[in-house]
């Protein structure tokens, strides 16, 4: 692991840890290279559709985040990151004990990086696909993730 | 307001109640109508991204639960509703005191509702566009949302 | 109608008139203002999917090409236009003489513009709502629409 | 290759030579297996965006067709398929000769089948990516395509 490398994931969980959201999901990132981010979140009560699943909510949540930060771990460190828009399929029912969300930098242009994200449900120790994204992330230049804070 | 209109809300709003993610983000439904629904959640710490705006997740999951609810108002109540897919475009950052979304059905057929649901930040009294979503509802036949429930 | 709004117009016409493909489908712009685009195609075999209706590529290229002329509206001369991404659901069967499709700029910031279309199949003169998009439309800054022609 | 595949194999053929769309654009199936599926389409004038590129539009068609019959593939030949919706990221100019959509099934349900694609230009023998897609596609069961032709 280089000084490069180290930087990188030092940034994103500095930002991620600004998140009030994720920590209110008891999301963590378990997983990070330059393109890449996982986040898992646990089941509880707390967690749950009308029907005792995961909510969808959470599914894209993690998702979009994981997203963000694999794209934004091929930012250069004076810039950014936003969420332009993503779409989610819900294929199947998110039932078991821990959702994971396993991103990755499909293409890096300058200004947009375009990712995709796949979420499992673990039961058992058994995964099951229950959510894919497609999203576009925004660099926003000149504007470091630390100042852009309100 | 007639008894077919009270049933649906009701049965609208019993199932709600059951989203345990619904009720740990605060959120509650604010305005229905079979083929309408408005939820609103406040603003908190815990409800922020890194820049202390609302995170988009909170977005999301509201205009997800709105469009949800706006189908399942048009649904028999001998069905249980579900997301199959949804888009959001995050148009502006969502500060505010409170988050509103607002839900419609734009195309009702028998198995699947087309819904769009526009989400507006509300600072100063002021409403402020910032996000838009386009969704596929379906209804699951002969499978009543509360036995639904795992 | 201003001189502004005409030299708008003359660039948009211009621009539509360089894609091969919508002079292909027969496709014409039939109104104009910007920030807002409509497109028309007619029917015939050479427009249709397996089932005799308007083929959803048709619908989704001018709905696409709408979208792309309604932002371009709102862009400098000196910018070009380029679709990032598109969401379409296709919530009726396009039958009908003629296909319509009517995009709006939802938001218009300065490097990425939100837009809406909506499609409809005109039928004995009804017109009925086939397809709905949500697009996310790029200004490359400093690079004229006619001069990045390859 | 055995019965059944050959079987689905013609089905598709069959249905894909009734899109006179995908005959106007040139459009063939250049592979096929159920849950899987290839077009290609070639450059011509025809084709192009106002920069001499291969139109969204033609990249969009051929993902979509695609998928509908990638997806169409895995349905039961009493069945007919519809595209309920898709999303695609244009991710890089569609600069070259053939334009190739790949098509999978991601998640096969009974009466809806998430599906992806690629779509990648390929210049001097290499293939680029340009477009990626996520896309629902519906089986109307006990209404055979043939059958549900106006």
């Amino acid at each position: 692991m280089n000084n490069e490398f180290t930087e990188r994931e030092a940034r994103v969980r500095e930002s991620f840890s600004r998140q009030g959201f994720m920590r209110y999901l008891g999301a963590r990132i378990t997983a990070f290279a330059p393109g890449e981010c996982e986040i898992q979140v646990s089941y509880r009560d707390e967690m749950t559709q009308q029907h005792g699943y995961f909510h969808a909510g959470v599914a894209a949540a993690i998702a979009d985040s994981a997203c963000g930060y694999a794209a934004y771990g091929l930012m250069p460190a004076t810039s950014s990151v936003l969420t332009v828009e993503y779409k989610i399929n819900l294929v199947a029912p998110a039932a078991g004990d821990i959702l994971i969300a396993r991103a990755r930098v499909v293409r890096s242009g300058k200004t947009l990086k375009i990712c995709a994200a796949d979420v499992f449900a673990v039961k058992d120790g058994k995964e099951t696909l229950c959510a894919t994204t497609l999203s576009t992330i925004m660099a926003m230049q000149d504007r470091s993730d630390m100042a852009a804070k309100s």
